[in-house]
């Protein structure tokens, strides 16, 4: 498996590549800030759940911990620096299939000596508490005087916001640092414990002062001999599930003590091994004629996996994963609509989890609704551990006004409602999961159906909804925006439709849900067959886009033109109609999908990084295969490419997620009709072969796919039945099919 | 005069410059941090009386406001940083004058274009809100591309605690960038704003993220042809008294745009004429075999008069003034014993001002004792804005037990109350002030001789003060610290005295202050003539403290021992009952005096900047001149010597105090006897004159010193009687008298 790389030092990337290169699992994120200290880098550790809001008035932030990553070194009295001496060789590396992040350097100090110097990190798969950290050090010229200063920083913020209260600091039996936090306004406790272990004993003090629990390690370094330093870290949480009775600091203590005794090559060796099961079973391999898909894809689910807190079904994955800390933490649909499928086809289990998170935080959804005047369920557009709405008020600023502009969506990007019932019959629709359905997931769908019932108001006679967002977030407060209201139809007719199959007789909802389908307003195609986005859209002004489609991703049109003026014009961030094609395709005839995917994508800007990989998807969908790799490989390089900001407060998760969805949903084109599995597959010319696993109604397949076969073999569970190109299949073993 | 200067870029150095060259007012200082960003750069900014707790449980802060000083300066694409490309020349001077800071830097890129940098900053002296800057940047080789980013940056903490919520920030009229915050728990509000103008005019935008309302700056520069860009800020908070009827937000937009339309140069010319006038009135002149001593009185005048708010009297001076958050910015018993003298004795209404500081807050020291079950008032060791104890309750690790050990200093270093007593009495005697004396100085003297009456208990027939910390903070929890019994007994006799000069008559009060005086225990000399410092203090064990005392100031003995076991044997940190010779000189007969000063010098490592200017006056005063020559010297490398970080958290403010006190109290031997000014000098033999001006009870005088000749002039005011080497004189214009 092919390594992600940065084969130079470029301290314009170092935030990128910090965010890149994350260590984690799922409980906890570290960012690959670099040991030694940089102007403007970022560093930052997230436990999955740990949000707390420094003020009263502010949106809870996913709290930045305790630093244990950074590290002083100095060598014979000069701080190491790669800005200072000369690099002569570096090289770094995550390596995706152990989830392992190596540096290796040859640097010469400014007053000429050579070192070498090797550092290696990775979090702990088979342990989720543990942080390893090794650090390689020789001299390659002389003897040399080395000292190093870390331990434990709590003078980390989120970008100046402090949300930990350091409740105390000791070093226990000369070496294990610890310290104890607390989070100011959630309440949560932080025990971290750290304990550097070396190949020679130097010399070791310990100081604790502003925040920082430090030790210093004085060492004489032999010429050309290597001196090791390892480094463990262990962090619990008051959150957590498997204290077994015992403080967060007992546990660290505990878990801490062992781990130094097996060391860093055992520790990974067993990482190592959780980290293969997890390609085994999840892997998609492509053979294109750009190694670069693989690549993007194999780096999708590595980050897939890491975000995904997959122990404690009171968390969800942030729109920036444990990667940073855009978006603050917070949750959006990106979970339901692009990082759930992931997990719903390779590990059911997660999927669901990620939806009980929702069904958790039903009662506060509810709240918001009727605070709102509505009845039913109206989630947050933007959550976080207490499931209380957490946008924040204010966005950008205005360039014009020079005011703060004013962020609408948590009082009208109603659509995450829909969305998340959508991902509900999804996950039932796969995994015939009556246990889930029948209780939390029908509940999720009835409270969802009444807040739609309850915001749909009378106009001429039909029902509408008026004044929201839909997913494209350059046209705000409009009428009848045709997403909303297709899937808030579809919310409705799933949720009568599960209520009929439970014998759910709640008459007034279901008489109330009939006749919200029938008189529910439907925006039609017009005669250019174009689905007006919504009522005002399509007679708005049109401008010339190309400059701003160039510079996709920087939101750029907002230089030149307030939100305001955006607002008045036909221009998409992302997809909207187009996403609704994604989501709902057997709605539309394809003739109708075709030409909205291009007047939409026409008026796309793609200044969201969750518009991409969707286009991509509806596009090869329609046999616009070649527009689709275009777009495919777009989609791989928001985070990826060349950009050196694109990536600075974290990755994209959910285009994350839709890389791997392009190639599901896409190139595969797997989807579930009539209650089966349905494979069209649409590979690109470049791409030779696409071979995945897959979980479909409890078996486990694995599907490989070329131009010309596919080959399908059951691995375990019943037999599955299968459209293939729209002929069926019953597989119970291995399968093999010509194409066309 | 001569400028502190920096001659070349050293990173090691960089946080002590930064607090050597603050620049300030009394109102706000501003930490000498470089323009652009380095790794471990401590930015600082600090108005006097803006303090807040992070948490509830923390002391107050002196808190760190939202930088406007940084930059973030691109030439030709490449960040310019000295660590980067060449430095060609390198020169920073702070201009002791007129105020201003200013470095000037020829560069080469790593490209290898050239460019001249220089940058220019002061804090207003006649219009406290205004910081001025300037940059001039020249392309020496060729045209180059130049990017500027700077504004508001919010995200700066104390060493990690945020003090400030962020509650507004906008751009009015396209170019001035205005940020109001507030503190999260006094509740404090400051508002600033700031705006560049330049020699041409470049693109400029404005962007508000993550607490950074920045504006960036692109501008072309021609080859050889200087560009230039002010940047104006001004600051406002709530507690100002001069915001006649305006909120700080609209203050501060009336007063930065007055300040632009008038240009850095032109602001700078009136700001050089106020500190023009407090040369003329307080500069101490000394000709000196070494140059260096001038510098160092310079800045310590420089900086006492940058620390000391005297605008307003609800705030002290912090044991670091405003020049870093050592200490938190608190306020100690420096105060009134270290820095109030020399206001005293210059412009004595700013010493007022500093002894109303402690009377506006007697109700939180009557509150402190009584909650300690004492009578009277018990003054915070630490204080801040509020008048409570602000002493942290940990310092440093026990480097044994890897606990954090408490601090004592809030329970028993009761002195204090003392030190403020004798101030009052000091300020007294200098003015004769009757206004302040007979309501608010007779009432702290009564209510802090309460305190000791209350304070005492009996033991053997006589009253004892148990378990104290005296000045030595190596010696905890002791019995009858011989400078705290004899500062209380001078405390309670002082306080008698004014009772009955301005006929008091609270009998109670007099009866109980006279059976304390005649019972309270005073250490006496012993056969040895050494007066005890406390009960056990001489039958403890004594160690060779050379190696320590080498490196004084470090607290290398803590290293080695613990707190405890320094405590039990003969180690001082400080001056203490040197400090009692010092501060009481006529209890004692001259050999006492020579005698302890030997003994206690021998075993005191001085390790507190307190200490060697205090040993330099009571051996100059003892005829040990050239010794006390050596004591002075020494004090004044506390700041200004070769230690890299002996000052980075900021400077020693009572020790520049005491280096005005070396040359008065101690060089000229200056004292008030009997209601007269009386000098005594003590010229060391490498000085051949010491002149400066004085304030004595209302009249100001002139006095020139040299070994022959004293020249006292009256500048102005009423006759003044002078002891001259004890003969008496009137001084009514100009006097000259040889000397031995």
């Amino acid at each position: 498996m092919k390594k992600l790389e940065e084969n130079s030092f470029d301290p314009r990337y170092i935030n990128k590549f910090a965010s890149l290169m994350t260590v984690g699992n799922g409980y906890f994120g570290l960012r690959a800030s670099h040991e030694e200290n940089y102007v403007n880098q970022t560093r930052g550790m997230y436990v999955a759940g740990i949000y707390n809001k420094a003020t009263v008035n502010e949106p809870s932030d996913l709290v930045n911990l305790p630093d244990v990553a950074g590290m002083n070194i100095e060598l014979d009295g000069e701080v190491f620096s790669l800005l200072t001496g000369e690099i002569l060789s570096y090289k770094r590396q995550l390596n995706l299939e152990n989830g392992e992040l190596r540096r290796d350097i040859l640097w010469k100090s400014r007053t000429g000596s050579r070192f070498r110097l090797t550092f290696q990190r990775f979090a702990a798969k088979n342990d989720r508490h543990v942080l390893a950290t090794k650090l390689t050090v020789t001299s390659l010229d002389k003897p040399a005087q080395m000292k190093i200063v870390t331990g434990i920083d709590a003078q980390q913020t989120n970008f100046g916001r402090q949300h930990l209260i350091e409740e105390k600091v000791r070093v226990a039996e000369g070496d294990l640092l610890q310290g104890t936090y607390k989070t100011t306004e959630s309440g949560h406790t932080i025990a971290i414990a750290t304990c550097c272990t070396g190949s020679v004993k130097g010399e070791m003090s310990h100081t604790a002062k502003n925040r920082q629990l430090l030790s210093a390690i004085n060492q004489n370094l032999l010429a050309d001999t290597p001196f090791v330093l390892e480094k463990m870290s262990v962090i619990f949480t008051s959150l957590d599930g498997d204290l077994r009775g015992e403080s967060p600091e007992e546990a660290t203590e505990a878990v801490l003590r062992s781990c130094s005794a097996v060391g860093y090559d055992a520790l990974l060796h067993k990482s190592a091994g959780e980290w293969a099961q997890f390609w085994m079973e999840k892997r998609i391999k492509v053979a294109s004629t750009r190694d670069f898909d693989q690549l993007a894809i194999d780096f999708s689910l590595y980050q897939l996996e890491v975000m995904t807190p997959a122990h404690d079904e009171r968390f969800s994955v942030g729109a920036k994963g444990l990667t940073g800390e855009g978006y603050k933490g917070h949750v959006f649909w990106d979970t339901e609509i692009f990082i759930t499928p992931f997990h719903l086809y390779t590990e059911p289990e997660k999927a669901r989890k990620l939806l009980r998170y929702r069904y958790l935080r039903l009662k506060q959804a509810l709240d918001k609704a009727a605070t709102n005047g509505y009845e039913g369920a109206l989630f947050p557009w933007e959550s976080a551990f207490t499931g209380e709405e957490e946008t924040p008020e204010f966005a950008a600023i205005n360039i014009k006004t020079g005011k703060r502009q004013k962020v609408a969506s948590a009082l009208a990007e109603h659509h995450i409602v829909a969305d998340i019932a959508y991902t509900v019959v999804k996950y039932y629709q796969n995994t015939w999961d009556d246990w889930f359905m029948k209780k939390e997931g029908l509940e999720l769908l009835k409270e969802t159906s009444r807040f739609w019932i309850s915001r749909a108001v009378e106009e001429n006679d039909q029902l509408v909804i008026k004044d929201v967002i839909g997913p494209d977030e350059y046209t705000e407060h409009i009428d009848n925006n045709a997403f909303t209201n297709y899937m808030a139809w579809y919310n409705v007719e799933q949720a009568l439709f599960f209520m009929d199959k439970y014998g759910d007789d709640d008459r007034q909802l279901k008489d109330r849900g009939h006749e919200f389908l029938k008189r529910l307003y439907l925006p039609k195609a017009n005669d250019d067959k174009i689905i007006p986005q919504d009522d005002t859209f399509l007679s708005k002004p049109e401008i010339d886009l190309s400059r701003y489609k160039q510079a996709q991703g920087s939101q750029g049109i907002l230089m030149d033109y307030s939100r305001q003026e955006v607002n008045e014009m036909q221009i998409l961030k992302q997809a909207d109609v187009v996403m609704l094609l994604y989501l709902l395709p057997d709605v539309f005839p394809s003739d109708i999908i075709y030409e909205n995917l291009r007047y939409y994508e026409e008026h796309t800007i793609h200044d969201s990084s969750l518009s991409k990989a969707i286009h991509a998807i509806v596009a090869a969908r329609a046999g616009e295969i070649e527009k689709a790799y275009e777009f495919f490989q777009e989609s791989c390089l928001i985070d990826l490419g060349p950009n050196p900001q694109s990536s600075d407060e974290g990755l994209h998760a959910a285009s994350l997620g839709a890389i791997w969805m392009a190639a599901m949903f896409g190139f595969a084109n797997v989807s579930i009709k009539n209650q089966r599995l349905s494979l069209d597959p649409k590979l690109p010319s470049g791409w030779s072969e696409l071979a995945f696993p897959l979980i479909f109604q409890g078996s486990r397949l694995h599907i490989a796919l070329t131009h010309n076969q596919a080959v399908i073999t059951k691995v375990s569970g019943d037999d599955v039945c299968i459209e293939l190109n729209g002929t069926e299949f019953l597989v119970s073993d291995k399968f093999a099919m010509d194409l066309h």
